[in-house]
């Protein structure tokens, strides 16, 4: 049994997190393992979105709305004091961090050899040999000299990528799973809170997967078969959390 | 020590076969091991690729061109006929799988989980769990059922792709390796016979890689330092080999 869990976010702002979150788990995965020119993929991605958009400033705010949303939870009976103080200093020294850094990934276009790389990225089949002789030279320097180089290009992004995980995390603490079942693959859900994300945990077995879509107080879940890329007209037990 | 070996196309016809060939190491790496989503990036820019051409009709005249001149080979003394028999029954195998097969690639449109990927697979961060849930489900089948799958659809590639090797292995060896030096980091060439591939072995040791640039009959090699990405201004020492 492989419990799948999807998520669906409900407004820009986490819709732009989870995009980030997701690449820096890719990042993560290139830095442990040897993925070859496959580990450019989302460094450039992630140059790309933080050239597009400065997204210190919404972080830093949400960092602050946090730390205060927290410190009253503080003075609350039945609060596990303990895990809000841990959760307290993990912000406040991100948001050290993020406030003095420069913007991230500002340095890594001064690298002459990721830009020649980066120019060639998004075109099909464009990174052979004589496309970019330095990639082929590149590829060959012994695997603990390239996790070293790539530790420091994915280090740009370090200041950015960490409080987004902890506001990501805090927001999926929100809410707790609890049992549904979607009526011939449809569920459908209101809340008088605004949510941000909607996560929805599945058993693989079950043969499909769910699309969600949705805004603030409203959201509906389709469950889609696999196999023949359509809607399932099946009962599907699911688990469900709402995260606000 | 490790020698490398870098390569450049003077013309149209060898320039896409080697980036065809290029794809078919990626596929082949991607089969071999794990690579989880990363397996999709050269799969979409073969389909990319061969939607904007249709290389069958060159292909096959390329084929008929080496047959020819093979069968012509055979009569030759000091020719190894053994080797020769065996390139003239792997290239009338090719022929025969490539002209009575479809278009590359046009089975693998009408794969909806594919299309659905494909049309997201060049936007920066955009394979996350939201953007394609379809993706989240197939990443968690068991690698083996994976493979299989993929070995489908590159399979629809391979009555392409097997000759495309063929070809270039034979034009790789009409011509064997001899020593070379770059004064100062810069290397001319003349040849009276039209070449179609430049070859460099370099030791990765000397710390530069070749920018090589030309046409049919003329064609240039500068080294640069891979740490400056410059110039470099010292001898290098490598083997050459220019291939018609």
């Amino acid at each position: 049994m492989t419990e799948l869990i999807y998520e669906q976010p409900l407004n820009e702002k986490t819709r732009s997190y989870l995009r980030l979150e997701y690449l820096e788990q890719q990042l993560q995965t290139n830095l442990a393992h040897d993925h070859q020119h496959r580990c450019f993929y989302p460094l450039f991605s992630l140059c790309e979105l933080t050239e597009r958009c400065d997204y210190r400033g919404e972080v830093l705010k949400d960092i602050d709305k946090q730390i205060l949303q927290l410190s009253n939870w503080q003075n609350l009976p039945h609060i596990d004091t303990r895990q809000v103080s841990i959760y307290l200093s993990k912000l406040s020294d991100a948001r050290e961090a993020l406030s003095v850094c420069e913007r991230p990934g500002s340095q890594l276009k001064l690298n002459r050899f990721l830009a020649a790389l980066r120019q060639r990225f998004n075109m099909p089949g464009a990174c052979c040999n004589f496309d970019l002789p330095q990639l082929h030279y590149w590829l060959a320097k012994p695997w603990d000299i390239r996790q070293h180089e790539y530790s420091e290009w994915i280090d740009h992004f370090t200041a950015l990528l960490v409080p987004i995980k902890l506001l990501l995390d805090l927001t999926r603490q929100t809410t707790e799973y609890s049992d549904a079942v979607a009526t011939a693959g449809f569920f459908q859900g209101n809340s008088n809170q605004a949510l941000s994300l909607i996560r929805v945990k599945l058993d693989s077995q079950q043969g499909c997967y769910p699309t969600i879509s949705g805004h603030k107080n409203r959201y509906a879940i389709h469950f889609v078969q696999f196999d023949q890329q359509k809607h399932s007209d099946r009962n599907i037990e699911f688990k469900l959390a709402t995260c606000s």
